[in-house]
Order: C-alpha cells, then structure tokens, then sequence
C-alpha cells in the first residue's frame, strides 16, 4: 500500500524547464519567469520561522541554485511546500517549481557563498534565486546517512563514493573525453578506423593466463583475451590498413600493484608499416591528447629514447623515472677487497654507482639513511643476494670526504664523476656480472625506495611534469622463469612480450640460429615519469616465420603449434608488414590526472582479491549453472 | 636458412613517399617525380617481351595505379625488376620505386580502365602511371588460391573474405563510422558521457542464460553481462545525468536466427527522465544518423507508434514491418458455422482477415497460393493447432467474387472493409479468444510469409525505405513459458522484458495488487521494417518498490533477492528517478545498410554452432586448466 503509493507520487513529474547552465546563462531572460527544475536538494538554513533558504544542485551536481521560501500563515497550499523543504532530507531528488528573482544576498552568512567556487565544489548561480511555490520529493534518502566533504566510503559503497567525491566524477567524465579524443585523432589525423573484434576467444599460450569461458559443449570453453593481438593481426591481413579500438582485455593473473583482471587497451596496428612509424603515430597522438586536455602542449617531439640495456643500466629500470635524476654507474676501475666483500658475496662482482643529493648537510643525510634502513622499505635491500648496498654520505669533515673505503683512487674518480657535495648520499651495489634480465635491478629499486623516502621527508622535492621515454631493444626471448608462464614451448626460453614479436635487425635474425637469447626485438615500451603507458612491436608477418619462431625457437609440440595455425594459416595469403602498440588506457588516465591507482579512474573497479564490493561478484556457482555447464567443482 | 633470408628481405622496406590519394590529389606536382609506393600487386598484362602493365592496388585496396615496367637487354639491373614484376603472384604485398609517368592510355582494350569506377571497384588513378624501377615483394601468396571477383569464401576463410570482398570492407568501415557518429551525436547534442562497465559481472536472473567465468577461488564465478543494466542503473544513483556506452553483451542462449553469444549495443541512460524523454533522444540520434551516413534526411519525427496490443492485433507481430500493408482485422459478425468448423478447432474462436493484393489476375494468384501451401514454409500454418488458415481469393467470375463460403453479408461487409479487387488474397485465421502473448500470432507470422512469397515470385515489389515504429504499452509481466527462463519467482509470472522496469501509469500499479497481468509496462520497442532494434523503459528507482516486484509479485525467494541486494541498497541512497534504452547495434547497421545477417557487418562473426571457424574456438579445456579453476568435466 504504502510503497505502491509512494512509488505512483514519483511516477509522473513534470519535464525540467531548462539546464542550469541554461538559467545562468541568459539570467536577464529569466527573471520574473516560472520554472520548473530538477536536482538534489542541499544545504538548507531556516532564517526564521517563515523563511527558509536552500540549496539546489543539479543533476549533474555541479552547480547550484538558491531557492527561498517563506510561509503564508493562511495559505495552506503555500505552507505545505514550506513545511516539505525543511522537512526533506539533504540529497532528496526533487522536482521544484517556482519563480525565477533576482537574487537577494542572505542577509546572514550562509552556506550558499557568491563568486568563484572553491576548487572540486559546484559552481554557484550568483544572479538569481527561485521562489519556491511547489516541491516534489523524486525518492527518499536514508537520514541516518551523514556525508559530509570529509566522509569516506569504503568501496561497497562506490555509488556514494561516485555521488559525492567530486574528483572520481571529473575523473570518469576526463576518461570520457579522453576517449573521445583519441577516437578522432587517430582517425582524422592517422587514418584509423574502429574495428571490433570478439572477446569470445580461445586459449593460446601468448603470455598471461586466461579466463575461461565455459560452453554447454561438454569440455569445451572461449577464453577472454589478454588483448585484441591475434585478431588485430587478422585484420592486418585482410587487407585493413589502420586499426584502433578501445578493447577490454582480460587476464587472470595474481593482483599485483593495482592491476586490474580487466582493463582496456587503446590498441591500434598498422599495415606496411614498421615500429618507427607507430611510434611516430603514437608520440603524435600522446601529444595531442596533452594539449587538449591538460593544456600541455610543450612535450618534446620526438621522445627521448632509451634502449633496454640503457634504460637497465642507467636507471636499473625498463621503465625509468628519469624526472629523478640519479644516474646510475657502473664503477669499471679497481675498488679495495675490503669493500668489495663487504658489499657483497662475489668475488669479481660488477658495482653500480649512484648519487642522491638528499640534502646540503651531512648529518641530515645521516638521519635520513639511518631512519630509511630501519624501515621496512630497506628489507628487500639488505637481504638482497648479491649484497647489500654500501651507502656513503659526503662530508668534507671526514677523510676522503667521507669515501674513506674507496681508497684514495677510486674516491678521487668518484667524486669527479658525479660532482659530490656535501649531504650527497652515495650508493654502492654490486651484482652478479650477467646480462640483464626482467623489469629492474636492485639498485634501480633502491633510487626508487630512496627518492620516495626522501620525498616524504621533505628533503627532496616530489617529482613534477611529464617525463616521456621510449625503451626499445628488448631482448627477443628471456630465459623461462617462475612468475611469467610464457608459452609452453620446451626450449627453456620463452618470447619476452608474445611469439608475434619481430627481431629487430636481419643480425638479430641471423642470431636465431647461433644465439636466441642475444637477439633483440623490435618491441618498445612507452615509459611516463616511470609508469609503463604500454608497449607494441613489429610483427612476424610471415607464415613461415612464425611457424620456425614457435617450433625451432621456443620449441613447441605440435598440439601447442595447432593452437596457433590460424595464425600462420591467415600470414600465408599475402599478409603485409605490419607494427602495432597498445597503450594501458587505465593507466594513461590516471597518470594524466596524477592519481596513484587506476582504481580512481576506473568506475567500478575490483578490490586486490578481485571482488567487486559492491555488486558482490564474483558469486558462487549453483549445481544447475554447473550442469549446464557439464561442471563439477573439484574436491580439494 | 631460406625461411630466414626471406624474413631478412622484408625486414627493412623504404617508407612510402605517399598515399595514392595524394598523389592522385596533385597529379601535376608528381609527374617525373621518384617515389616509393606500398601496395598490393594486381592484375598484369604483358603487352610484349619487353613491355608490362601492372595494377598496384593501395594498402586500403580502395584505388589503384597503373605500373609501367620494360626490360633493357643490355641492363640486367633494369631486367630484374621486370622479371619480378612478371613472376610475382597476383595479390603479393609489394614496395614499388619508381617515375611518375603521365598516363598513356595502354593500346590494346586493359584491365585497367579509365573513368569512373564501377560500384564496388577500386577507383584508378588516370592521370598517372608509375614506370618500374624497382619492386620488393614483402610476402608471398599461394599460387594455387585462386580469387576471382566472384569466389566465395567459407567461414573458415574469413580473413580472405575481408580482404577481397570490398562489400564486407566497406561495411566495416560503416560500422565505425556509426559508432563514432553516435558517440559525438549523444555527446555534443544531448550531454551524454561515455562510461565503461565491468564485464565481469555476476551472475542475476534478469533473463538471458548468463556464460560463466570461474575463477581460481573454488566455486565462485563471475558472469558476462547480458547488458550494462545494473551498472547503468547504479551510475544514475550515483549522480550520473547521461550515461551512454557502446558495449559488448553477452548471451549464451541457442543461437536462434541470427543472433550472436556475444553481441554490441548503444546503452544509454537518463537521471530525472522518464521514457519519454528516452525516446525523443533517440528519435533525434537515429533521424542525425541516417541524415549523416546515408544521406536520407526525411525520417518523419516523431516516429509513429503503436501500442503491442495494436501491434499484435493489426500486424500479428510486436515488431511489425509496416510497409507491408494488409493490415489484419478482427471479424466481429457472424460467419457461417460451415466455414468456422473449417478453420478451426474452436467453437468460438476469434478470427482475423487480412488481404494480400498479390495480382490483379485471379488466376496467377491461385498458382501463387498453390505453390505456397506446397511450400515448406507453408508447414507452420497448416499445422497451427488453432487452425489452418482460411484462403480465399477475389475472383468476379465466381459467385460472391470467390467468397461464397462467407456467406452473403459477411462476404459484403469483408469487401467493403478490404475495398477487394480481382486476384487479392483474402485470408482468415482463427484464434483462441485469449490476451495476446509472445512475439506473434500465426496470422501475423502468415502475412510476412506470404509477402516474401511474392515479393520472391515477382508478384509484389520488395518492400523499401525505412519505416520506424515505437512499439509501446506491453504487458509489464507474462506467464511462464517454456522457452524464457525468466527470473526464477515461484509466482508463475515473470517480467516480460527485465524485473527493473517501472509500471506505467499509477492504474497500473494498481494492477499488481489485483492483476498484475493487466499492468503495462512503462517499456518501448523501436521497431524499423520489421526488424526490432532495441528496446528501453522506464526503470523502478525506488528500493521498496524494487524489493515489493522481486518479492511480492514474482516471489523470489530470499536467496534470489540477495542476488539483486546491492541494486536495493543503491536504490535507498536518494536515486533520481531514471529511463534508458539500448540498441542492437550490429542488427542497426545491418538494417542501414540493407543487409539480411548481422554476420555482414561483424569482422569476426560466431557461426550457428557458436563457433569462430576461422580461429577454432571454442577449444577443448585442458586438465591443467580444469585444475586452475577447481573444475572437473562432468559424465553423461
């Protein structure tokens, strides 16, 4: 009855006579006229019995009007919206209807203020106000809910959240036009058109694991693709010459920081073309996408280009924060036995070098290192395998400036090659003498630990801009490892990005057969301010080509082979050169805004374990879903 | 060894000086020019030993120029070249250097023809001809793949299909071009932000049989969404005014008449709108888009509509192709008993008569008429438990001009109401005095039938234009029946489109207290020539009255309820009242562009069966992934 009752009052309302944005835009128009308008009530303040102002925010919840309302003692139809305005709770959807004035200041300071609203509040329509003469509460909202500019909700509550944290809603309204834009440019400036491609796939060894998508064929299932790779391939082969698409990808991985099991690529590819020409489309779009939206339009053309062995050895990092400085060297003239064994277990180890000017003054930097190795941050440090890092800090008080252990020689050379000060924090750490291999080095994830510590101190100032570089001359494979699957071939190397990957040079082919693990691919990361954006290379678009890269090279058996033969099949008939990229569009937004997590971008993301709180999925299956599905839940 | 050198010869190609656009742009500024073009090699004609034309087709495969190649007998190095271009197979991607030539119309008839192309054919370059230099085949093409203009490719062969099907191609190209005109349509005209929603969902009986996706946590799964309903609805409590997404669904039903597992849509929602407001948006986008892709400017706005009860009783169907004509009417005066019995098992049936001018000759339409019910598609009717249809045809040679059976008032009142003439089909069709349900009636199924029939015959023209309806006023529940799964209440009656949608006016809210199958559902259907392109509604906005349909009239049980707990309590927090839609977008651009499948505007279409054919999928699940996911297949 009741909920019947209350449901049919909201059934019928009268459209809004106007925007906001309409009412101040032309406020001289609107004076004096009757309107009808839609949004959440606010603040409200009740100046005597019979005067009451409120707020109004829009459906949009970013700007607000002032309503007024008084009371007329012996006119009951005026009274009862009167009596309903202070009544309703703060957040009510509404229905007002009234008449537009010319705005009268409160007499009083009140919550509604004139001119510029402070920054994340809704603006203020200044010039008018309405006078209330009917209200019509749309739903109710729970009094016992208190949201204050302060409160936080937990992401169960994510639609509070999106609702009144002003800054996740600019943020999913700047993805939307992020899109947007790259959408155009890309096909107004580079020729690219949208081609969907499905996300009923199947399940081949590219890389991460997969999400399986069970059919009512008994054992058979799709899986969801970790990116639009063979399909985007596909397209290139038949005949189209420029593909984009904003893609949801999928992989089932263990949740590492801020990783999502589903996320959306801008990921595009081009026919006859090779990695340099991506790259020039890429840095070109990137670049837009600067100006337009964040009004940036002085980044370098083109980016600055590190190769992998670069990148690893200066910064220990494939995707360096090169805003940070800190260069690392490796020390290639004698150090004393003494301090080789005391910074690490081998006897003929190579040693990085590097500076951190983390203040003027010797003991300040004294205070710094001795608060950080005692934090949990220097753990993995200390207990690293190849030794600990031997930390020094300049000070003209000491011998040697405090470089004592080098000896004489080696501190002389030190102190020449990277320009010591006094407080410089000088770091020392040895390795084993190997190729590189993975994504960092100690010592890189030290500079890293070491600047974030010092930044949050206050000795150093937090990094600013945008720092663009590209990384390019991976290694084509990598030995296997525990934490990546790779792609099941028997050869103990796995492709270090997929088995699509092109070598670079025709010596990094001829390497194939003499040396696999030297040869370098034509893959490149787009690395921002220490944030991989994403990553893309020419591919093998020769069906024989790619038959020898998975058979003789990775080694693998003919079942694991059959799940690529559409592949090689589709490269037989004339497929053309071809390069693509795929830019992480979670990440790109969130490093666009200065967010930390891609959480803050995303509308509704998963939690670490993978829920999402809100909804509550993933849920437990039922024993009819299972036999649908010829399923049964494995014990133990 | 040669797999690799042939890789090697591909691996660096010379950029392209241009696009063939550009160069047919500026003809005279390229002329005697040196430049490198990419392309597909095309058709050659040998004129002599030492002459050979050649078409080199853009990457796009959208025009084509024409190369000049003659061998020197004393230049080998010139002679190579000319070789290669003779050898090369046809459809073989190509690097071409050469001089840009002014055309000289070849002297013998060629493939290459001046002019204007013909529909479908690639545009060619007059102007100009490309004299060899120098070609590089970047790939190889099987000799023994054979493609003519009229190859038919199967499924499994998709990526050829593509590439030598410029109607597929372009129907691609449409596509983007659809959906990046709805984007900015919606954006800039009507305030809609674009935001992406989880696909791992979870899985609640809306309707649809959900796929599953199990994850590593035993027993627990997400479920593909069968639209963004839920997020959608969540994103208007969050204070969303206008969402839209051009979204991937999913439904994992038996794939009736084309419809795919997976599939795309235009989802759109509106905060403080009712269903109104919904269906002049969309009215106004889909009139913008037909004005911009196809050029047709005069879509009649607003749209016409019909309530499902006219629509079922005046077409047999809710998504009526209007532009058929022969509208069925109900007969409401006597029949003789004679023929009743004839038409039908039931003493007191309902009949409906329907004309089908098919020929103005009595005779051809007895012949139509005989070869239809021969038909295989006649077996339906002649089967239909309430009746075979009664057909009759206007012939001014026989007594009552052939409707003797009527006798003689109700043959005049029929002539009158269908004004007949000579050869028109008159058909009569029993039925069970009860409320329309479903889709159709067998009448309605009956008038298209018998209209292909003709249309396929010669006797009637195929229907043309593009003729919009809304369909409006559906029942807001129907009876359980075999084929819907329906949401699971024990109540015997389930929503007839999803359990969210708002009753539509406060008489039928009422209705649920007393008969909730007499209530209307504040939902619309557009329907265009027959073909239902989406549908939206109305949505419930508050809690109580969500929790009172899901309980009280569907009779969920509490563990049902708890699936839609999150979607309530979203509700509570002052949601603004809401409405929206979603488009079938795949079938939309099919239907623009006059094509009979959705597989015609998809690049990877799954087959009958649910199967990519090109890729293999689905596959079979490995018994290490079975063990991922604490999954066994089940016996029987």
């Amino acid at each position: 009855g009741t909920t019947l009752d209350a449901f049919k009052q909201t059934l019928r309302f009268p459209p809004a006579t106007c925007t906001f944005a309409c009412l101040a835009n032309d406020e001289a128009h609107w004076i004096d006229k009757q309107v009808t308008l839609h949004g959440y009530l606010g603040n409200r303040r009740v100046a005597n019995k019979s005067l009451t102002f409120a707020e109004l925010h829009d459906m949009s919840l970013g700007s607000v009007v002032q309503i007024v309302s008084t009371a007329t003692k012996h006119a009951d139809s005026i009274c009862l919206p009167h009596q309903l305005l202070q009544d309703l709770s703060h957040h009510t959807p509404v229905v007002v209807e009234g008449t537009v004035r010319g705005r009268q200041a409160p007499k009083t300071g009140s919550a509604i203020k004139n001119g510029a609203p402070a920054s994340g509040k809704p603006v203020v329509i200044t010039g008018m106000e309405i006078k209330l003469e009917n209200i019509v509460p749309l739903n109710t909202f729970p009094e016992n809910l208190i949201v204050t500019d302060e409160t936080v909700f937990g992401p169960d509550q994510r639609h509070l959240q999106i609702k009144h944290d002003k800054s996740i809603r600019n943020a999913l309204r700047f993805r939307s036009k992020a899109a947007r834009f790259i959408r155009d440019h890309l096909a107004d400036e580079h020729g690219f058109e949208e081609f969907e491609t499905p996300l009923l796939f199947k399940s081949t060894p590219e890389g991460a694991r997969e999400f399986l998508v069970p059919t009512r064929n008994p054992g058979l299932a799709y899986a969801l693709p970790q990116s639009p790779q063979q399909y985007k391939q596909i397209l290139m082969a038949s005949g189209i010459p420029r593909y984009m698409q904003i893609a949801r990808c999928f992989r089932d991985e263990d949740l590492r920081a801020d990783r999502q099991p589903e996320f959306t690529q801008v990921d595009l590819e081009m026919a006859f073309a090779t990695g340099e020409d991506v790259m020039r489309v890429v840095e070109n779009t990137v670049r837009a996408l600067w100006t337009k939206l964040l009004n940036i339009d002085n980044l370098p053309l083109p980016f600055p280009r590190l190769t992998y062995e670069q990148a690893m050895s200066r910064y220990g990092s494939d995707k360096p924060d090169i805003r940070l400085g800190s260069e690392i060297t490796k020390i290639d003239y004698m150090l004393p036995v003494d301090l080789i064994s005391k910074i690490g277990p081998h006897a003929d180890p190579l040693v990085d070098v590097m500076k951190i000017p983390v203040s003027k003054d010797a003991n300040s930097t004294r205070n710094f290192v001795s608060t950080f190795m005692d934090s949990p941050e220097a753990q993995p440090f200390i207990q690293n395998p190849d030794g600990q890092p031997g930390i020094f800090i300049v000070d003209s008080r000491k011998p040697l400036r405090g470089l004592q252990p080098f000896g004489f020689e080696a501190a002389e050379q030190v102190e020449e090659m990277l320009t010591l000060e006094d407080g410089d924090l000088v770091v020392l750490q040895a390795r084993k003498n190997a190729p590189f291999a993975g994504g960092s080095t100690p010592v890189g994830n030290l500079r890293l630990a070491l600047h974030k510590a010092a930044v949050k101190q206050g000795l150093l100032p937090a990094p600013k801009g945008f720092a663009f570089t590209w990384i390019t001359d991976f290694p084509l494979f990598s030995p296997n490892n525990d934490s990546d699957p790779g792609q099941g071939g028997s050869a103990g190397i796995s492709s270090t990005h997929h088995p699509f990957t092109a070598p670079k040079t025709p010596e990094d082919v001829d390497l194939l057969l003499t040396d696999p693990l030297q040869a370098k691919a034509d893959h490149y990361d787009l690395v921002l301010n220490g944030v991989e954006l994403g990553g893309g290379s020419r591919r093998i678009h020769n069906a024989e080509m790619q038959a020898f890269i998975l058979r003789d090279i990775l080694k693998m058996s003919d079942v694991r082979m059959r799940d690529f033969g559409h592949l090689i099949e589709v490269f037989r008939a004339g497929c053309a050169p071809h390069a693509g990229m795929a830019l992480g569009f979670d990440r790109l937004v969130a490093v666009m805004l200065g967010r930390e997590s891609v959480r803050d971008v995303i509308a509704f993301p998963k939690s670490g374990s993978g829920e999402d709180l809100l909804v509550k999925s993933p849920t437990r299956v039922t024993e009819e879903q299972l036999k649908t599905y010829h399923l049964k839940i494995r014990d133990g």
